[in-house]
């Protein structure tokens, strides 16, 4: 974003006068801009009507008394592009582009898509084919559908790649405190990763929910991500279209274990970005960030006035590792003197229908609970009387505000649950809002949005105190080359890796430097068309001696020939058979055009294949994050002195991991795919016992 | 339940007078009986007012003008028991005991409880310490809370374990069409399985959910499941306390993967209760079941307005199993006439704003779609507008009802779902329902609902075509002896089991037994304290020659001794090694008091472990169950030629598995625990290579 770009979108955010180009949908726009309270100026352009919405008509935009802050464009395709190009040129502050027809429709839209670029020269523009923006904070909307939604000063901006998104949250029913709502719609001038970098200098914008479908530029994606993590503003992400992007980008062996979606994850990983897959989930973690922030750690002190709530809220924080320690002693005795005799004390507590509703008997066990018990945040679940069915409703915002006051006293982020999301009222959800207490909606939901935002500090911290270098991706040549495995395998070494002990020699002297390297040996046939070696027969283990040498080639040269008589060569590696690692493990290293280089770490054996179990990361990372995604795996216990193996030095491991990361990305041989299946995994060194690399053709 | 106490149920449920015997409590539940438009007879009880709730008091029950068909009965625990005296004595219907104080509150209230089950004579009890019952269908209510839900004449039969939850639920806002509600309290006389019983009897209820924090009583659970099975009524259990209860049961190693929990889940799927695991989805599950029942599979027809919710739509669909399936050439070509050019014909569809709440326009894309495609169920995904922004509703509705009509006209159960559950208001709700159409909220709840009704259904019919003998649990002696070795083989070789050829011999013997079995051999040392034998080094394997057999002995002895010198004997085991097997399996059965015997099966080696590869079912079951069983491992992938390894016969394996669970069924031997690990498996026979076997002592 240039400058001067920079300052035209803080006057298409915050206008003073918003031209209203086209009809029906104009007039819409025009009452939604009066719905959230516009006051500036409202200019309708339309050449054949004489009013819009009531408002006199400009003919065309040349009659705008002054080149307007903001204008909501809303006319064909062709017509758009001239109106793009005239404010353009008379110093117009930014459009939203509502009007459809261009990348989304075919070759002709995406050539008017481009002209679309030129034309809009230093103006902000949204869309095309978008909704637009509505901002909470200073009441303007260029929003062509009716709209609903609120701030209190400060709260979510919400950016999503579908406009019928964007609408169905303004429509919600959950207080989540707004401020902004951007609906990205094509993102031809400004994209996702723009609206993030301003978005995050507001402080009143305490979260920033992202709908994706797709990322463009993953390098400006990570760097405004970073922005709002120094600003203190978790991103949450709701990522779609995981089922059919998934297997567009799947390569080869290891690209079935790192497709799109694990690329997604990985770089969500890498910026603490949280991740969610509901949409009621996107809402209620945006929530409680905005209204209470994130908590210090995952221990949590729980309220209910019922038992099965109580049960319920421990059975769920189990499954996603949200902790509700048990009261130490001293605790449970002060506790027990404040509940009536039929309680329990227990943590989550139920505090039982006696006092109930009296928040003079209530407030002290909610601050005697929290207070004695470190714990990070505070929780109590009460779902409310429906409307017309209420007459009980005060007694639970007695407990409520007296929770409230418990939980203030405390200084820990303290939220108010109900059961079913919809058992908590407007008024209520106000009423917590204004006491400092997140009103959540839905059990599970809560519980992980308090889990998510618990970990999203932690993370934070640890991505702020270790900085690595940024992503940095390049384009690729379409051709590949694969290397052969003794070039491999030498590429590997200068990498740091240690690879057995071989040679590569022709089939005459295959035996006698068997014999040099020492028995049991391995020999392997090399050549471009064995890629597949073990397929091909082209391999033989565990040779002891020279006759098995001369048995082994005999044999591996009739298999080849079978397999493609094209492939056989004369060409042989030996080499020293590896002992028996402590595990093995596959480790993908490869380039995608998008996201950079991204290293795959999957248990060897069967788990990779039965089970899925790999973990994936971009790069470059440092070593502590390796070291992480190797104890992630399932597999990762097989190497921590499983019943009785020794344990492996994951330091050590990770290091030595960490040097091929560095090797590939600095590299002058373009890799583009390397596998290394298996690494025999030992004690304290990795040995690379197969490798197939790919490079860029015609380098 | 006897033929009285049905009877007297009966008049419980729908009582022509209810005498509400108490104070506050008493009156509340007057004021529940009114809002819920009871017409019959009121009838207050209280010695010391002059009326409860403007209605005249009567001084004591002896007062009544006849036995009441129902009580409501809200007086401290003394007066609670001499007032069910003398309610039995006078011929009273039944009892809603709401008070408290009996069994959930320690020995004094246990002994209450006994008390009151002999007090209750043939009377119909609820409670104690239960809310009470709602019927929905004959407006009557005896219940101590503002109550909410509404019926259109059929609905869901809601038992609950928890009063809170119960008042929850009647509190939500989702148009679920209820029948019954009953909150079962402590379960003294009725429980849980009574009411089931006696539910899906009604034509009316549709569905029965279940809140269950424990069963009492699983056969009499399976056999009312059962009857419910057979009426065509679908049970959903929203089960809770698995993180507490979960560990209470687990016994030894094999019951570390086999604890309450999964005892449960086995007995759900055995009886094809649905089981869920949120408060919502256990609602949301119900609405879809009670409006439009169960579909015939899991093909769906999708319709969105919105590229963004198509997308939403498929990725959860793709995560669950269910499908959306593409649309065939000629469907295509007759959808693409219909939609407008800039729409894509694919599933879920975005049929796009142009002709967006156009029903003549519309009612063809949604019939043609969803005729000619084999699908059995239809969605349409709408958000409606809030309240007071709704000037597009009618739009809405439109496609609605066009969708309803198309869906109605090829048969299949059709839903419109919100993507936030509150983006439907009630009055759509309402017109939905009388339009045939499930009024879901939410989209994971939705596509999650669909995908268990679909399975439901298959389920139920495979389990009444295949009917299995009942669970026969029993009360097991809490002392154990563990039976040696070679004396568990020779049990598993009486069942039908191979076992490796072996004998027990003195270690003077064990040489020459070798030689006759023949070489390679096992040697384990046998005795009392030698359940860990791999611990105790107490097994030699591979051993290839005399001499390595008594190197062997002597090895062995000195290890034990050092392990625990009691524990030496001069038995030993001497068998065949077995070839390295296909897979290795673990086979664990158990024998639960409540739920009786329960076999586990898990995948040997790391994986159960590492992952918990294992799954349990309950005793007696098919053999087609077993079978089902072993390929819902992730294992089980080894088995079926995984890298060129040979397939194994599923059938034969399910077989052998079937013949071991019926011995240990009617064995005289009284096996507590059976755990084989590992089994081994080839592609046609099982060997049992070690076992441990814990029978009941003092037998």
């Amino acid at each position: 974003m240039t400058p001067e770009q920079r300052k035209n979108f803080d006057r298409l955010m915050s206008p003073r006068h918003i031209a209203f180009v086209g009809g029906a949908d104009a007039i819409v726009a025009i009452g939604e801009a009066r719905r959230r309270g516009f006051t500036g100026e409202f200019w309708p352009v339309n050449p054949k009507r004489a009013e819009l919405a009531g408002i006199p008509c400009y003919a065309s935009i040349d009659d705008l008394p002054q080149a307007p802050d903001a204008v909501f464009l809303a006319v064909p395709v062709t017509a758009a592009l001239e109106t793009i190009a005239k404010l353009s040129a008379m110093g117009a502050g930014g459009v939203v582009c509502y009007s459809a027809g261009f990348k989304e429709s075919g070759a002709d839209g995406a050539e008017a898509e481009n002209r679309l670029k030129t034309a809009v020269g230093d103006m902000a523009l949204i869309g095309p084919n978008c909704y637009g923006v509505i901002n909470y904070l200073d009441n303007t909307a260029l929003w062509p559908f009716a709209h609903g939604g609120d701030s209190p000063g400060y709260g979510a901006a919400i950016i999503t790649q579908s406009g019928m998104f964007s609408s169905d949250i303004t429509m919600s029913q959950r207080s989540l405190p707004l401020t902004h709502m951007i609906s990205a719609g094509n993102q031809a001038v400004m994209g996702l990763e723009d609206f993030i970098e301003v978005l995050c200098e507001n402080p009143a914008v305490r979260a920033i929910g992202v709908h994706i479908e797709g990322l463009q530029d993953i390098p400006k994606f990570e760097r405004a991500a970073l922005k709002a993590l120094r600003a203190n503003t978790p991103i949450v992400a709701l990522k779609t279209g995981s089922s059919a992007i998934g297997s567009a980008l799947t390569i080869s062996h290891t690209g079935s274990l790192s497709g799109a979606n694990e690329l997604y994850q990985a770089l969500f990983d890498r910026l603490a970005v949280i991740s969610v897959t509901s949409p009621s989930q996107f809402l209620e973690t945006l929530k409680y960030l905005c209204v209470v922030g994130a908590p210090a750690g995952n221990k949590v002190a729980g309220f209910t006035c019922s038992g099965g709530g109580a049960t319920m809220l421990a059975d769920h924080a189990e499954t996603i590792g949200l902790d509700f320690p048990a009261c130490d002693e001293d605790q449970a005795r002060a506790l027990t003197k404040l509940l009536p005799a039929i309680a329990t004390v227990s943590n989550p507590l139920d505090y039982t229908t006696p006092i109930w509703g009296q928040s003079e008997l209530t407030e002290p066990v909610f601050a005697t609970a929290i207070a004695g018990n470190d714990v990070n945040s505070a929780l109590l679940l009460q779902d409310y009387p429906a409307p017309g069915l209420d007459e009980s409703k005060f007694c639970y915002q007695n407990d409520a505000k007296a929770f409230a006051r418990a939980a203030a006293s405390s200084g820990v982020p303290a939220a108010i649950c109900a059961t079913l999301p919809e058992n908590m009222d407007a008024e209520t959800r106000a009423l917590l809002i204004e006491n400092g207490v997140a009103p959540m909606q839905g059990i599970h939901e809560t519980l992980n949005a308090i889990a998510a935002a618990a970990q999203w500090r932690q993370r934070a911290a640890s991505i702020l105190e270790n900085p690595t270098s940024a992503l940095a991706p390049r384009t690729i040549s379409e051709n590949m080359v694969l290397m052969d495995e003794a070039k491999g395998k030498s590429l590997l070494a200068d990498a740091g890796l240690a690879v057995p002990a071989g040679q590569c020699v022709s089939g005459a002297n295959a035996a006698d430097v068997a014999a040099l390297i020492g028995f049991p040996v391995v020999i392997k046939m090399m050549g471009p068309k064995l890629a597949h070696k073990t397929e091909a027969g082209a391999v033989a283990l565990g040779l002891n001696n020279v006759e098995a040498v001369a048995q082994a080639l005999t044999a591996m040269r009739a298999a080849v020939l079978t397999y493609d008589k094209t492939a056989v060569t004369d060409c042989f590696l030996v080499e020293a058979m590896a002992k028996p690692p402590v595990a093995e493990l596959i480790v993908g290293i490869r380039r995608d055009p998008l996201f950079g280089l991204a290293m795959t770490l999957g248990s060897g054996g069967v788990l990779v294949e039965l089970i899925g179990d790999a973990t994936t990361l971009l790069l470059p990372c440092g070593q502590q994050d390796i070291r992480a995604a190797i104890a992630s795996l399932k597999g990762a216990k097989l190497m921590q002195g499983f019943r009785g193996l020794p344990v492996v030095d994951f330091d050590a491991l990770a290091s030595h991991l960490a040097d091929l990361a560095a090797f590939v990305q600095t590299s002058d041989t373009p890799i583009v795919e390397l596998e290394i299946n298996p690494l025999f995994v030992y004690e304290d060194k990795a040995l690379a016992v197969d490798v197939l690399i790919h490079t860029e053709a015609g380098t």
